[in-house]
């Protein structure tokens, strides 16, 4: 998956804002999920689902800068109740810049209620595969933390 | 109404992102009607209002950058149906420098339907004296245009 | 030239933020100029100019949701001394709905002093026939305002 | 520090979108420097430094909604060599209702190299004191992570 850095997500200091990325994890994430037959919007409309993040954590090891192409690694790392972990690796895709690693932890509530829900099991059954291919994915950055 | 430039708001060309005074605009706009005892928020939850912008306007004069607080001079410039029209003018605190002048457009829809709605009574009787107080308020600089 | 809605570019009304699509406008602008070999980048870097925005006019008609589609369709429709002026359509790509129309016009400065400067005439001999290939391209809905 | 939630920080779930209570912990961190009498923008103007963020971590507990009042404790947590790190507890202030937890960790550079520097002297003697007056500052729900 890949993104063009747009001027709008860069700051005074020449580079992208710091949280800015959180927006290109999403994209993966969103892409990811279409890709593997669970658009998130099915979950929030045909489900009544929604999916807040309840942790996060990146760390930067080099910046991006305005009309860059950044490409985006994602993949399931946790599945588990109302849990789903997502960890990201952010490149540049000019040089192959390694930009930053991150995850982000996501709950599952009822949109209504706003109460714990267990993922859809048509949902952890698509994910549960994939997540087997990948016995070691916490991106190394994030392991010791 | 006084706001300080985030860090988040700047981009790379040193200076406020141009979309995001549109940000300050909104505080403006949130704390006159505030100030004039209709919550935006209670529109929402109690009138089951929406009011979407639905034209906007910008003539930009001077940037502002990191740090800069920024004063937001808010008026209702228009009421009709279920139409109404604020007009901005930004300065800068420190040396009163014109940043910017700005109207934005807001429609009333009912939240559910979407359909347009009046303004509710309550609000159309709150803003006619403010607006007769202001009989010339367009900001010269989109008066022409 | 298309973009994804992004779920952090929506509000709490359901819909895009209105001043989220200026950067949908600012994706459609970098496009057309990168197409016309004239890479914004470039001019930063290369010609050490800035083309700040100095005006900015929008006519919302319908609004995108998350996760929509959306095509911005962009033309230059003015170009005279240090300003340039560009309009621009979008549209939802599932079902061709009209989102809004929008124009934009930019200075252009030199980096170092911020003095205008008029712009570059390779720049300018690259949008002239583009130009008049569209003599009458102010979307409508902007046209008598 | 308080800060008010804009209608342009949350998203189609209704409440605010995750990476935009970074933006509250900036503005905590900056009034927390200015308090010191480091104001941030110095350290970029005299000092020619910039600090960048290079580690950031956010536990959610509960989210805020549009025109919450946020209130932002910022306290500084490390200080060693060329890095400095904030946490940060968020609180809705009408119940007190603790939001999140974070912490961002920052590095030093020089800005015209982007080599790693030496936090100004000056700056440290502030805030060492400070330091010593936290010794158990970080906040629970990101110490054993």
């Amino acid at each position: 998956m890949k993104v063009r850095v747009r001027y709008s997500e860069t700051d005074c200091s020449g580079v992208v804002y710091h949280s800015n990325y959180l927006s290109y994890c999403e994209v993966g994430r969103t892409e990811l999920m279409r890709e593997l037959q669970i658009p998130y919007r099915s979950l929030e409309l045909d489900h009544l689902l929604v999916l807040p993040v309840v942790d996060m954590r990146v760390r930067y090891y080099s910046p991006a800068r305005y009309d860059d192409e950044v490409r985006t690694e994602t993949r399931v790392v946790a599945l588990r109740g109302a849990r789903i972990q997502f960890a990201y690796q952010l490149f540049r895709e000019s040089d192959n810049q390694h930009l930053l690693d991150a995850t982000t932890t996501l709950g599952c509530i009822e949109a209504e209620s706003g109460r714990p829900k267990r993922l859809p099991k048509a949902m952890v059954e698509s994910l549960s595969p994939f997540l087997q291919e990948h016995p070691r994915c916490m991106p190394a950055g994030l392991m010791n933390t």
